[in-house]
């Protein structure tokens, strides 16, 4: 929530170069080997501002030329344009539960190495001296494994203002209202960039994953927690702002377990893992001798035991009400679902997609797909979404450029 | 629905004098009458930027220069802009169910004039006759009225592609995929803008209404149909897009009337006003003589008839459910409602906040507002709001500064 600023859509003349430098990047690496003719073509930019953006970046090692021949054709070979990924490598940090993720990944997304170290809830102080000392000792091991440091990303549950730079909260540590990325580009001096993990999850499928070029997405994770993530006019959805688009404690039912929020019949505390497991014990009971598990009960689902089918229904009938009001406001191409439950999908997709089917606008759901995420947390492919996103809007390009 | 456009974010030099233009223009409606300084400052553009931008508008007379010296100081009187709005009018159309309203109105949106004229439904070419003639027969009417004419908007229930300036589908008229921006420019020869009604209605309430300032708005409106406009982030959801976001076939009972998507319980069918006056005439039947009117069952509700409130109640449950989960994906600051029911507002926005607060976030909806809109379709000041959006971010203002 703000007022209207009218300082927000201001243009710079930086702005246009970052925009261009943007959109050129953003092309070579979707069209790459791709010629100065095609590019500009594709752009709409005239070959003399292609020329002069293609050359910064190739000066500065964002781009390779490289010539081709085709079999069988005279004359000059034709030159053609690669993003240029392996020397450049940022590090990703993700936190949750008592874990500190660090991965080091190369400008194409790809991991070179990941660890996952134990990361005790702390409070502040401690908080930041135990992060620098995790990313000392990963550098430390990791040293001879890292090119050119471009930039770091940090993604936590939680309440993130990405556009300021700060985590005001990471769910289950004692950390308020942290600048963040002040703290570590004063440090380490590269650009930094952080968001709540869940948006940023949501960027790395449209832009890497199972939504890729898609510009439409509703991502629903179903865990512990319910939550979403939203991308709208292949834009993330309050990407500039702390509100984070809520789901869990949507009302189902008037009765049920107490919610954490003080409320009962939400949406969270009745289709959590937790929740289904329960159910699946009580209900499964005969099924089996181990105790349950989520995996037991996709399986029972898959092989058509009609009670596993009944649980995954009634869990599909929640989300599915829940996610047709969200399909009327957003028309999505995809719904994915991040979900230990996807191992049922064959079963639980079909089910979630008819209740939504039934209860939104046929053009709006009609060519509706639901699928799995591509990924899923932990993992440091969250900050590799908000690395591409940097690149492709320009931002981080930029500073690469200025070197 | 659309895949991802590298092009879309494109940026030219035109660009930044279209934004920096809207940027200085909406300053100096907001804070007007202002100083150069007080203005470079506002926009944190460099002083020479604004001198130069100010002048054009100043040439063009878009802006008024005047001297005004405060009572007792000495030295030069200061120099103030304000926006220039008089003498430039715009012709707003608006569509509706049989009717075609025109309105003359000025830059600041004051309407000179507004007619409204029967507008039968007809097939394609006969609209845009009957169209042209009632435009010419409003010129003519009231040409002695008519200063620089500057722009036509138009809003119409159904389907509009405001991007690429065409109507899909007008509701109630045979009217298909009619590319009226150029019909239009083509024929009078000025900038056109073309909007679904309700999405310019909820521009005209957030640009020049009761939701003025505010960047997160919600409009419901509730009459014979159930409908909201969506502003997030200070910008119209899917301005961009053919997409609608759409309420009134929520789910809310498993049976009842049947809705004209061929569904039975929606929002819609269940707090559209034929069915809460046909609610109202069974239950208040013994309470007043003449035939039941959406106003006397208002005026019940406000004097405490206990049917009466009960009736409001369970609309207020059945928006109320899905505005919450609006609540929870938006964080918006204010909920305008646009419906006749508003009459009982005292008795019946009450009713709807407590339904919200039970099922959203406390951080979401603890200073929630909810209130009337300012204006009511149909009025052609929902093309107000299309007009003031084109000036604000420069598109309009580029078009009047090149004459």
């Amino acid at each position: 929530m703000a007022c209207i600023d009218g300082e927000s859509q201001l243009g710079h003349i930086d702005l246009i170069k970052q925009l261009n430098a943007g959109v050129v990047y953003r092309l070579i690496d979707k069209h790459g080997p791709i010629s100065r003719i095609d590019l500009s073509r594709l752009a709409q930019l005239a070959p003399a501002s292609i020329t002069k953006i293609v050359r910064e970046m190739v000066d500065a090692q964002l781009l390779q030329e490289f010539e081709s021949t085709e079999p069988g054709s005279r004359g000059r070979p034709a030159v053609g344009l690669k993003i240029e990924t392996k020397t450049w490598h940022f590090l990703s940090l993700h936190i949750s539960q008592g874990q500190l993720t660090l991965g080091l990944r190369d400008l194409s997304s790809q991991c070179i190495v990941e660890d996952i170290v134990t990361f005790l809830p702390s409070d502040s102080p401690s908080f930041l001296n135990d992060l620098f000392a995790a990313i000392d000792a990963f550098f430390v091991r990791h040293h001879h494994k890292i090119e050119r440091l471009t930039a770091i990303t940090m993604t936590v549950p939680g309440i993130v203002d990405a556009a300021r730079g700060i985590i005001q909260q990471i769910t289950g540590y004692s950390v308020h209202n942290l600048p963040i990325v002040k703290i570590l580009a004063n440090r380490i001096g590269v650009a930094v960039f952080v968001q709540q993990d869940i948006s940023a999850w949501v960027l790395a499928e449209t832009l890497l994953g199972a939504a890729n070029n898609c510009s439409d997405v509703i991502q629903l994770t179903l865990d512990t927690h319910v939550q979403v993530g939203i991308i709208t006019g292949g834009k993330l959805l309050h990407a500039g702002s702390r509100t984070l688009p809520e789901i869990g404690h949507f009302h189902v039912q008037t009765s049920g377990e107490a919610c954490a929020c003080g409320r009962q019949g939400c949406l969270e505390t009745t289709t959590n893992l937790t929740h289904i497991l329960a159910l699946a014990q009580r209900r499964l009971a005969g099924e089996q001798e181990k105790p349950m598990t989520i995996k037991a009960l996709c399986t029972l689902a898959l092989n058509g035991e009609p009670q596993a089918q009944a649980i995954l229904q009634e869990v599909a009938e929640h989300i599915g009400r829940a996610l047709a009001l969200l399909v009327n406001i957003f028309n999505p191409d995809k719904i994915l679902i991040g979900s230990p439950l996807s191992q049922a999908g064959a079963v639980f997709y079909p089910q979630i997609l008819n209740i939504i089917q039934a209860q939104t606008l046929p053009r709006y759901s009609q060519h509706l797909i639901i699928e799995s995420t591509q990924f899923n947390l932990p993992s440091t492919i969250a900050g590799a979404g908000l690395i591409k996103d940097a690149l492709y809007n320009g931002s981080l390009l930029i500073k690469l450029l200025q070197g």
